[in-house]
């Protein structure tokens, strides 16, 4: 009954767009930044954390993007080619942008990200470097919505949500919202609107809910609320993601519900959102239901903050099984 | 049959969202830029002149945008003021920007027109500057599509619409394209796109859907395929604009029709498209059919050019009746 | 004793760099801008005006500068030229900015001005297009410093003065300060230190060598101080104006001298200083006497403010000396 | 007799202005970016490192620049007070800035060094920013040329060159040239110039004395014609450095003479230029001659570019003497 219809005969399971980087994370765990001795060196960001999630998962993974022509770029497209992730969309800019980074300590909490996204390569896209017949070859389009946050990569996304409703690839809208990358929570409000207007499923956690409702509901915290304000026309599916109480699901066509969590020892507070899409999404390309992708997504999350990095801790489907099996208790899934 | 439902307690008939400034015409006509001897002094903007427009045929007018903090600004806001249009959306800017002013030869054809809008007021109007209640009390809000050319007046334009969506206020998008305030047509063409979906009514003439068609329909020339890219959704009626052969009408209610023009000898190029979206939108304000507002615009599109400047020329009831009474040769009207 | 030593065999006697725009008058005078109904049209903009003066004074003038590709450009440029300046140093921009527009009411006092400057054509000049062949070319460099309010005109206008420097070219800085185009008065303070570090003359009047010593002597308003602090390298004449109480000039060589003003009826505020300017240049290009020249140019201010516009109030050599001998009374002039 | 004149009675040696920043060396030598698995975290950038260099040869530094507010820039800040460097001029940004990164690899030669630089925090220092009374307190001003790339940096370091003239502290302009700062090599030989005008030691190696002769020179490849060229006015001695074959030194006052370098094996190929500024430097503020100061220029840089960072690879005084002790052979000096 949960189940989005999907195009069937497409080359690609997924098409993420936004960022692709570098993520640089303290050789010393529960060090402050000033006495760590260095970094160990990943490929992150949230679109390629998603798509290397999808990837290791067994999906089929395609990317929109852009990375600096250096060495950091090299990297990250070697990276991502070698998980098998399609890069016909992952463009190469060499006007003076700088591929993302992310220097972060290793501490479960109050842990210091510093990020370095001054004239950063991924926003420099331009909607003239989308290809329509690219995004109409996937079944899912997701966009990570820091993307929106400036130009030219707000218009690419604009541009590759428009692709996809007229080639009926299903739009996810993982909001990813960055407050430092926008003007103002106002401007942030009304992309995002406009966005989650041209998506069928919206993934976020209640802050972000908060951010999209700045303008037409500023004092709401009521998820219930906040479905009646989104869901409607093209939007189905709202996830409302709340950390250790689990997410909320409100579907357009049927009852909302509620999962749980899986406890584990977090090495890291990041990670876990971009592991949970990934395998909520590769859940439905593979025709599961939406609960199942929230299990799914639950399981993939507790497994990557338990690891050593974004992309290199996101499971691969034994590992996903198997770690369900080992967790037993049923995560509660209430139903309203 | 093709009446537009408005709300009817509503303090304002309409608001314009765009562009007031300074026209100046030369003081000679028929006289190449460096030959003439000075200019004469309007007020102008394609927003201005249809404020002026409903004004004085007698009905209300409001306004959002942005003017300069000096004797421009003053200038305008004193003219307007006299016109009895509300100027309580009209935000003045004291940061550097100017209000926009166009150095205009008098020629019937082949007019140089030279503008002055590097930096310009009426384009830093912000988001956080319009008002939902504003826009809440008239009963039409017209947005002139050069108001999207840049940030932050584009979310301004947006947020605009969409306050006037979630209060039932009518929304008409005068396209007004002008090619030199845009980065590329593709971007042109995306936010044209996202503001046709959220209007009720969209005018604008051939070259512009041209541009709104950029990326989707690249080649197409067909005024019936266009309708059937736009007119969907909330979009109920497109207006397509073709000059000497008059507009053809296409309503998603009912059938499209086409209206001739009225021929008089032009003064100037411009002027006449405010001066038809001023008059149709008063016909409707004041519960006209649709046809008959059609034939009041290219009245009033007559009567302008005729005359010496955009504001000044603009007709009163009486003149647009006299007129139309004068000129009784029947303009042609053709239904599909 | 007071002649400056210059190049004799030089085809021009002048190369002025700066601003060359549009100048446009209220027609009616001791009108508010609101109330005027327009304006007349005149070539203006410091350097244009001193260059046409020394023009009209029976000089040959050159100039360096930048205007827009269009109408205006081409009205500014057609004047020059039928003026008898050499344009090969002024060149023509296509990349939007707009050749500079000035607004002005007409009162003798308290005279509205306002001013089209944003990404103004003059200052879009880059160093690369200054040729050190053609300010080799001239005897006198004159730079106003509004040249040097920012890049890449700024780099244009030092390199010339480095050119003029080692080709023997004497420099003239005329300091035309305008609060509004420069960052803070510490960086103005800085980068006309540098040049008049570069001049042979400079200059300007009190409020202007305030600003110079903006770091250098914040409090201090007395001129001797100022000759002390300017006067010594390259730097031989320093020219202070002082509106009603006429002119202080500094030599380094010899004794400073001070000379008053003509009295006449004003018609507007400004072009007194680029007359001024003017006609000093023409007179030390024609081997006269400093004194000589302070007095020609107080003449031709006087004679300049009597007028309708900047450039076509300029004397001829005649004007210039039948009002000299029209206004017998001589001026004060006190040695120290 | 190749002794530099110095104010003796400062509280600081020598205060330097430029860039402090985070140096990341590859963990592995001789492997390719994307290969290394991580980087070691150090402190670098030209200022830094000559301040660093000149506090552990037992001098005392001072500093002018930025950096931003966040976690680098506290452990820049704190590295370098552990120094014993003195930061009174080391300002903090808030407005978005980062501190300057460099990532390398670990390579004798073809050795990729990826900088993050784009709104760079030195960069952002203001003329405002600088303290006279700071410059006048140290004996020798060094100022990196890099700093003179954009405003406001720009202007901060033309003031801090005024104020140290003004006040009797020697300036040292470390070329330091960085082409992807700068506009074009124009702009950077026209700021280089002036502020080669206002130093009395200018130091560089061949390609940056071509890039200052731009304009003046472009064919030149003769140091003796370079000097020539700037060796007049307030600067006094020109370094022109030349990998292998040692350094030139020019002098106004006295004959030129020429000196060889050490030979060692590199880890790396930078530093080596901060090393050698650093401690002629030292020299210099010591009392000792030119020729000495070079002497052990040559022989810190031997030594920085044998260990595996710029800061932490200064040689200490006893470091020093003890290389120069055990590489006896004499340098070769030759005089003119």
């Amino acid at each position: 009954m949960s189940k989005i219809a999907l195009q069937q005969n497409r080359s690609l399971d997924v098409i993420v767009l936004g960022r692709a980087g570098v993520d640089l994370y303290a050789r010393e765990s529960n060090k402050d930044m000033a006495d760590i001795s260095g970094f160990n060196k990943f490929v992150g960001g949230s679109a390629a954390n998603i798509a290397v999630a999808v990837s290791k998962l067994g999906g089929k993974s395609g990317f929109v993007g852009c990375v600096a022509d250096d060495a950091f770029g090299d990297y990250v497209k070697g990276y991502m080619l070698a998980q098998g992730i399609n890069l016909d969309g992952l463009m190469t800019d060499a006007s003076g942008s700088r591929t993302s980074v992310a220097f972060t300590e290793m501490k479960p909490t109050d842990c210091t990200v510093l990020i370095y996204r001054n004239n950063a390569s991924d926003l420099t896209i331009k909607p003239e470097q989308v290809s329509q017949a690219y995004i109409a070859s996937a079944k899912i389009l997701v966009v990570t919505g820091t993307a929106l946050s400036t130009s030219p990569s707000r218009e690419a996304s604009l541009l590759a949500m428009e692709f996809a409703r007229r080639n009926n690839t299903v739009v996810v809208l993982d909001i990813d919202y960055r407050p430092y990358s926008w003007r103002t929570d106002v401007d942030a409000s009304i992309y995002y609107g406009i966005a989650a207007a041209l998506s069928d499923i919206v993934i976020g956690n209640r802050e972000e809910f908060d951010m999209m409702e700045t303008v037409l509901a500023p004092s709401n915290k009521d998820d219930d609320m906040t479905a009646k304000l989104f869901l409607h026309g093209n939007t189905q599916i709202l996830v409302i993601k709340a950390g250790e109480l689990g997410s909320k699901v409100y579907c357009q066509a049927s009852e909302k519900f509620q999962q749980g969590i899986y406890h584990v020892d977090a090495q890291k507070p990041f990670g876990s959102g971009d592991a949970f899409a990934g395998a909520l999404i590769w859940t439905l390309v593979n025709d599961g239901e939406l609960e199942e992708g929230i299990k799914h997504g639950s399981a993939a999350a507790a497994i990557n903050v338990s690891g050593n990095s974004c992309t290199e801790a996101m499971p691969t489907k034994k590992q996903l099984f198997d770690f369900i099996k080992a967790n037993k208790q049923d995560l509660a899934v209430r139903r309203k």
